[in-house]
């Protein structure tokens, strides 16, 4: 027999072997030396026939692992990865739920401002300077970092926090999210592990699930993650990338303080940790809290940010600053997934955050919020409600329920009526947040969902 | 020895191993019952001592194939994936070039109309009627599948192709690529097989090597891919996706005949292969082609388009038209990694595709197009430079450079000259259109462009 006609036969074996199911999808073959034995047969032979159904996408070679059978068609539906969770508590279902309430539905449980509270005088002036503008704002892409006046803009605003970042060192994004995925998307590998806070901004964990990473939670205190813990995940578990909120945190209104953003450094350094530092509550700040990328630089620490929270959700833009390498990395990865960026979006944010009226608007939102924070605690009070911590600003009350409750259940009684809540497990990683919940104090200005919480209460004691 | 001690034993061994570096990132570790054999160790001992590593990130388990060591922090360098590019046909460079190109660059190569082609004047009026609109359209964020009204305006308008997707089959997305990006998310495995044309628009080749798959070219024929060697193909590499441009092909203008079409749904339908088919050139056309997504029904074909060539780039907006239940998932996957949409652009697209003057726009577009197209014709022939079909209508011209003359050379000496031309391999898995270009006619009006090319081709001669 000629060895292209062992060849032949080899193939032969396996495909048939495949078809008839003797093979699963996912399975891995015999060795090429097995194969190569019980065919009676070389090694190099087998090698051959293996490495040519390779190339024909029959079977799939892992480099130092072998060959295994292709596998059907498994469309990535996220709500099948990780453990089965209560709808109340998916973090998938609450940010649809909260997207899709129409106007009736109360949304104590929302992560942003009531649209009344948002920057609208700004969008329309905007709108209407926009309209005036010159023909290339209209109708081109931006560049591959994004609009250049707007970088040039972030980079001085940036200092207010000790940011320091060049208008090269920032790109631009179409939201905060798609800043997280890309650096994801550019750093991770499915079943790298990276760290966040326990709890945490629950779409944290849906955007990990789609990058099929382990996701480790770090217990948060008042001043930023638990700093010894921290030092444990990172020698039990050497994370790649710890994803965390800067100034105001979500849900805990924990604010870092410089003794732990130091040593969370040091700790990062000496693990060769990448740190993603989420912005977007800046402009919330009364009092500015260290930023990590202030202290380290941006050398590990990636900063990004958006204007959804203050400015505008109906406008898509955000940023990412970083090294100088990593963004021009980043660039490629932007363009390759999702071409040019927005200009005009990015033209609206640079008219609204540079128009004088923006800062009175904020001045203004955060002393409302001030007063709702009082307003929501002092109506939590009576229900046995009480707060982890009175943050200093922000729009997030993280609250004890009273005693042996459970807050999903509360969350599926208000939700009957009409309340959407945001109960604890949803943010936490270990699921230990059973009795907690997320107010939105801006959008808990309504006696009725009071009202409901008071029954939903009672009805579980 | 306690068999805590053992397992620790075991532990400490790997972690020596793994520091010292005789065990590098991505080596398999020795099988658990060669580790017990060499430590004289049970099986159980070893296997445990393996759990708790993988259990701490320091090495990795797979499926069915044993341990690895966990790797280094290796970021996604696009630029490094697949072979080594020349500069003038890397896809990236080359959509980098365009969108980077200053007002004195001439840009034949690039793949949009020039600006003052756009709908500068529908834009303005948008921006105009929106800076009236509720407060709801200027700050808020669209409900998870997208701004409704559009996506009836989409159902309605697809029909006109003979596409019937209700709107519940509709989601919008931030752009033509994001929504293909997403459908490769939801899709793909690293490692899987992707069919496309060759030539085919190169960001394609841009965005599969983000995901890390494999890409394999089908020959393109003036009716569409060539149906036995598309048939050829599904044999010989199992893919599990097909992406294409539909109406007027990129870069070639070939038109899908029925018959193609009707030949190429049968060969998927055998081997379950999914198919995108994306549609940004619909309003080019002249006498509408076939829909691969309305001969199928939307069943395993996949409809996307976008706004950016013929409203305007500046705004994004994109859709897909897919099953319902794809729809259902992708509409998590967008969630998760962009949040919500941008209803302002939403808007700001209905408000321009709604308006009586669109049509007229676009019919002038397609009269001026035509006009360009004979003028570019007429301009290239003295030098040469013939085309391969002359396509119906669109802006694109695939043209063969003369006898043995290198595109990527001419590419190189007219940049030289500030004219950016499109070089054949740029758009070709294989590499085999060395001797092509693809001429954008609308950016082909100036004649310095056919002066560049002039010289280059005589310094080539």
């Amino acid at each position: 027999m000629k060895n292209g006609t062992r060849i032949s036969a080899v193939m032969a074996e396996i495909r048939s072997a495949i078809t008839s199911r003797r093979y699963l999808p996912g399975m891995r073959l015999p060795s090429v030396r097995a194969q190569a034995r019980a065919m009676r047969l070389s090694v190099s032979t087998v090698l051959e026939a293996y490495e040519r159904l390779a190339a024909e996408g029959a079977i799939t070679s892992r480099r130092g692992s072998g060959f295994y059978v292709s596998g059907p068609l498994c469309p990535l539906a996220l709500t099948k990865i990780g453990p089965k969770l209560d709808r109340e508590v998916d973090p998938l279902w609450i940010s649809r739920q909260a997207l899709e309430a129409d106007a009736g539905v109360l949304r104590p449980g929302c992560g942003w401002l009531p649209s009344e509270w948002m920057y609208e005088k700004g969008m329309r002036r905007a709108l209407r300077s926009l309209a005036r503008a010159d023909t290339a704002a209209l109708t081109e892409y931006a560049t591959p970092p994004g609009l250049s006046a707007l970088r040039q803009f972030l980079s001085r605003r940036l200092l207010a926090t000790g940011v320091e970042a060049s208008p090269e060192q920032i790109m631009l994004t179409e939201s905060g999210t798609q800043a997280i995925d890309l650096i994801c998307r550019f750093l991770l590998e499915p079943g790298d592990t990276v760290l966040v806070d326990d709890p945490c901004y629950f779409n944290f964990h849906a955007l990990l699930k789609a990058h099929r990473v382990r996701v480790v939670g770090v217990p948060v205190t008042p001043n930023g993650p638990d700093v010894a813990m921290f030092g444990a995940a990172l020698q039990a578990h050497s994370p790649r990338l710890y994803i965390t909120n800067s100034a105001i945190h979500n849900p805990t209104g924990a604010v870092l303080s410089p003794v732990t953003a130091h040593r969370l450094l040091s700790l990062a350094d000496s693990s060769d940790l990448v740190i993603v530092e989420d912005d977007i509550f800046a402009d919330f700040e009364v009092h500015p809290a260290p930023r990590l990328a202030a202290f380290d630089g941006l050398s590990r620490v990636i900063h990004i940010g958006s204007f959804s929270k203050t400015v505008s959700a109906s406008l898509r833009c955000g940023y990412i600053a970083a090294r100088p390498d990593w963004i021009d990395s980043l660039i490629d990865l932007k363009i390759a997934t999702g071409f040019g960026g927005g200009r005009l979006a990015s033209e609206m944010v640079l008219a609204a955050l540079t128009d004088s009226g923006y800062r009175r608007h904020m001045e203004a939102v955060r002393v409302r919020l001030a007063r709702e924070m009082d307003n929501t605690l002092a109506r939590l009070e009576p229900l046995g409600i009480t707060p982890w911590r009175v943050p200093q600003a922000g729009m997030f009350l993280w609250c004890r329920l009273p005693d042996g409750v459970d807050a999903a259940a509360i969350a599926r009684a208000c939700l009957k009526e009409d309340v959407v809540l945001a109960p604890g497990n949803a943010f936490s990683q270990s699921l230990s947040a059973g009795s907690f919940a997320r107010f939105n104090v801006a959008q808990s200005t309504d006696n009725r969902v009071f009202e409901a919480l008071a029954r939903a209460l009672d009805k579980a004691r």
